[in-house]
């Protein structure tokens, strides 16, 4: 099965208990301290020759590892890893191509470089280290005083290194990153040149970058495909990739004439090879019914070329990012598309991320779709829970953490919902370019239950349809609660709710079945009661807020003076006034009844952060009481 | 030095390495778990006679603890202890007369028996076990995971048993309370009757109750006394303790005429034998100056013929508190009285609690001063921050913990305080009935500096003058930021501030040297602004809020309608409104300046709190990197 190279492996033997088909190697230093500096030479050219020289291929070993990322745009870097609930561990295989003189890979709060819990393997020129090390604000590297990165083995490759470590999702190490659920910020370092010493490190000196993924991903069972599956590939034709960091590109193509009603069961990206850090992500979406036929665009979605009735091509069928493996609907569900009352055009958008500008790149990515005749039992659906579209949800310039919340109420939930509830099993959640966290929270009987999906580490950057781990029944009565955390610091002026880029959202796209016609389920304040506040800004500080008919709310929230005061009342407000519920069969069309002035959810119980288990290996624990004497006898 | 009796202590052999002089024991039975139930005989009764027979009278250890508190009414527990502050740990002596079944003892957060941290002794009428345990939001007893009190000594006693136990501040152990600086809450209970299991004890079912104290004392150098120190003792004489829970007795007495300019440089409290657990503080205040005589009142507090003059006696020249040991002042500093410009009459205050209603006792409980005629270096004086006493604070009904804070401005320190700057060497916080937390901070060039004195366990049942651990040094331009937490959960109304026991205060008396002619520098909020906070209220909600001339602030308080967005504003208000500043000689004389409609100092940075270090016996921590290979050399 597994060969072992001679003089290649390198196995540090206090972790071989953790391997099972790898026990190979062949020197074994002891741990030393060698932190302080040893007599560093000069040839740094010529320890790299000897270095490279000294490493010869070998086969890789088979990969237990289901997941994938490249690190870098230019591939130098490609991180594999496998998860275990049960140990509540991750696995790590780094491979480095053509390594120089060390590396570092690690995690932080939103991919800077400063705070970052890192591994660090680095020469001084004489020796080698692996070490669980941190950065601190300046960049500057030190050792962690609790090693929680265990390396298991150092193997070259035929083209490099591989370094095989791990790491339990919690260390209680105050110097090293929680690994939740949500959004990973992975940092990555390339080191050129010896050091004499951990502590000679800074980051800001080195070729660094970052990569964002979901670590810890759902594994649910996948559901067996059926015999009938069917395939369809939605691709754009041989895409010359423009030669900049950014490109969204538009492709609308059409279903087949006379197309019938099939169910979507799963679906996968392709990426054309060579391409892989190139695209960032993908989503094909369905175009209005309303509208019998759409131009067949090809090109940039920014371009003043594209035909406007593309926008109404916005109903998600299918979406992937960087990192996402094949979705599988449950067994029970699929999306219906095809046959009447649903158009025939497709509209497929693929980010390419070109920040080394790469020219002369052709690529036709894009993504397959899994379907079946044999309709399953339940249709899927999405549905819009957060924030309406509106400039009356505003978030105030220079706010790092501002919160918006969006409620869908127990009284469209009564409404729209069947008895037997319905099932959410994915999410995807939506912010434009200030959004930094999103959760939604299930309440029932005024209290919070469950997180529906939370993202602490959200970046408008990456979002992706990501399965829940536990699917959530919702049941008509139900509350969901949706909050966007926004951060403003490099804004002027105050950032309004609405469409446009530089506008803001807070939507959370869940995946649900059995479909219902509640489609959206979003709210907003009130306008009277906003205007109520524009007017006590005026009150209180004397400035000119017009609160005359011919002011726009975007107008009125840009001439407030945004004292500290001014902001808290905001806020004050929005915890407070009565909303206006979104609560739609589609974007136009409302459920019957009053849903303005309703009031905000009563909330008497909050969900409290769970206390991260340090892991059981570290901490010492008696369970036994001491026994002191005998009293009662003798 | 030290006897062993036979048969008398025990000790858990583990623990033997932690003992110096007490290697005394005859019966080491093995720790076992015995938590399941043994078959537990009935005669209780019987039980507890063999158990008084059996223990013999022996002389207890000589005493290493410096501390002493008892801990019920009745004088059943008493406590001592002793710090390391190396160790950072704490060595506790509880004494246990005519011990029952078992006995609780631990701490809380404010002296509750639910969510207690404790320890308990208690026997199944079998065996008896001693545990590191907590108690449930119900009561309940479970055994603590991690086992942090550790039981060094059981040895009967006369008339009872003695526990000699240690507990670090910090054991990391999320059911432990942190022990801190600050008031400690420390809870107790008599078992009265065996129990099966740890789990089988409730609290509820118990005779128990609390007591506050400082645990972690300052333990700065007391300083010599000079051969010239005379003392001179502020007593009552022969009061009959009323036999009613609180009494707050008055005694006004005065100086021997021609009494000339004094330094007080210490005193300590003389409490009457017997009545330890009833007298619970005491204070000596100075009357002012500017009345020539005070009557010689002897009575109740609150009586009715207590003649109003006594109120100008306010002027603290020593306070005592249960638990607290002799003041020193700083060998260079004392408190001048006597002499031309000062008053000769002196009021005693002294609380007694007494829940028992104990009838018939008799007390001459008063404070001892230690004073010289050489005078000292330097005056020590007082000065008063936080709060100006005006209803312009008010903290809303139902709040659970509302903030206010008072300033004393950088403007006011550049004023009256010299350019050496001043030296705050202790510190007393005062608030009414319903402050639950007191801070003050010193900030310079825009940040926090450091903490002058806080705690986060404030009880006004529990008001000393404490030594802080560290002077601290303020000079002209800093800002000093006192802060107090209010909980009004009890409440209809708005409590604003004033001088009446339902209303508040917000305070830090401090106590520093040299004295300056500044003893007031306290600020609340601009009143102008208040008055636009009711118009907004006004505006908003269309209520009633005069803003009239004939309103008063606690009227109009009185009538705004609590909602969440008035309360969320005032705290609005008082984070953004200009103050007005007390910048004062005496309570009457201002320093020359324009004091009104001050700016709100602006802190840019804030101190965090420390994170506590857990103890190092207790986590693993590996500080070596390891070493990978010898990739340099062959």
């Amino acid at each position: 099965m597994h060969k072992c190279p001679s003089g290649a492996a390198v196995l540090i033997p206090a972790m071989q208990a953790h391997l099972t088909n790898q026990h190979c190697w062949n020197s074994l230093p002891s741990p030393s301290v060698r932190e302080a500096a040893s007599m560093y030479s000069t040839a740094v050219a010529i320890f790299l020759v000897i270095l490279v020289a000294a490493l010869q291929s070998s086969e890789p070993p088979e990969s237990p590892f289901p997941y994938h990322i490249p690190l870098d745009p230019d591939g130098i870097l490609e991180l594999s890893w496998n998860i275990s609930y049960v140990q509540e561990t991750i696995h790590f295989l780094l491979q480095v191509q053509g390594l120089r003189a060390g590396v570092l890979f690690g995690m932080s709060d939103r991919g800077e470089l400063e705070n970052a819990d890192l591994i660090m393997l680095w020469t001084d020129g004489n020796r080698s280290y692996f070490a669980d090390a941190w950065s601190d604000q300046k960049g500057q590297i030190h050792l962690d005083a609790q090693q929680d990165y265990q390396l298991l083995q150092v193997q070259r490759t035929s083209d490099g290194l591989s370094l095989l470590f791990k790491r339990p999702f919690v260390t209680c190490d105050p110097k090293d990153y929680l690994i939740e659920d949500d959004t990973v910020h992975l940092v990555y370092g390339i080191l050129e040149e010896p050091f004499q010493s951990l502590e000679a490190i800074n980051t800001s000196g080195l070729h660094t970058g970052l990569q964002r993924v979901q670590l810890l991903k759902s594994e649910v069972p996948t559901p067996d495909m059926p015999a009938d599956v069917q395939t369809m590939e939605i691709r754009a034709p041989d895409v010359l990739i423009p030669d900049h960091e950014t490109t969204y590109w538009c492709y609308v193509t059409e279903l087949p004439q006379d197309f019938s009603r099939h169910h979507i069961i799963m679906y996968e990206a392709v990426v054309t090879e060579g391409n892989e850090a190139l695209v960032h992500h993908m989503e094909v979406f369905q175009c209005a019914a309303e509208f019998k036929s759409f131009p067949h665009f090809n090109g940039p979605c920014d371009s003043k070329m594209k035909p406007d009735r593309l926008n109404y091509c916005r109903h998600v069928l299918a979406a992937w990012a960087l990192g996402a493996k094949a979705f599988y609907y449950p067994e029970e569900a699929g999306v219906a598309f095809g046959g009447l009352g649903s158009s025939r055009y497709l509209r497929l958008e693929v980010h390419y991320h070109n920040p080394r500008n790469i020219r002369g790149r052709h690529d036709s990515s894009g993504i397959r779709l899994y379907y079946t005749a044999t309709l399953r039992q339940f249709n899927a659906g999405i549905m819009e829970l957060g924030l309406v579209y509106t400039p009356v949800m505003a978030i105030p310039p220079q706010e790092t953490a501002f919160v918006l919340t969006g409620y869908c109420t127990d009284k469209c939930t009564m409404l729209a919902l069947p008895p037997s509830g319905i099932r959410i099993f994915a999410s995807q959640l939506h912010t434009h370019l200030t959004g930094r966290k999103v959760v939604t929270v299930l309440a029932r009987g005024g209290q919070e239950r469950k997180v529906v999906n939370r993202d602490n580490h959200y970046s408008p950057h990456f979002q992706e349809i990501r399965m829940l781990k536990k699917v959530v029944s919702v049941f008509p009565g139900d509350v969901l609660i949706t909050s966007c955390t926004y951060n403003t610091e490099d804004r002027k002026l105050a950032t309004v709710g609405g469409f446009g880029i530089l506008e803001e959202m807070c939507v959370n796209y869940v995946h649900y079945y059995p479909q219902t016609e509640l489609e959206l389920c979003k709210s907003a304040v009130n306008d009277g009661y906003l205007q109520k506040y524009f007017h006590q800004v005026n009150s209180f500080n004397n400035e000119e807020v017009c609160t005359c008919p011919q002011a726009s709310v975007p107008e009125q929230f840009t001439s407030v003076p945004w004292n500290s005061y001014n902001r808290d009342m905001l806020k004050a407000l929005y915890r407070f006034a009565p909303i206006s519920m979104h609560c739609n069969k589609t974007s136009a069309v409302r459920f019957q009844g009053e849903w303005n002035l309703q009031p905000l959810p009563e909330i008497t119980s909050t969900l409290k952060d769970p206390t991260p288990n340090c892991p059981t290996g570290q901490a010492v624990s008696h369970t036994n009481p001491t026994t002191v004497v005998n009293w009662g006898r003798g």
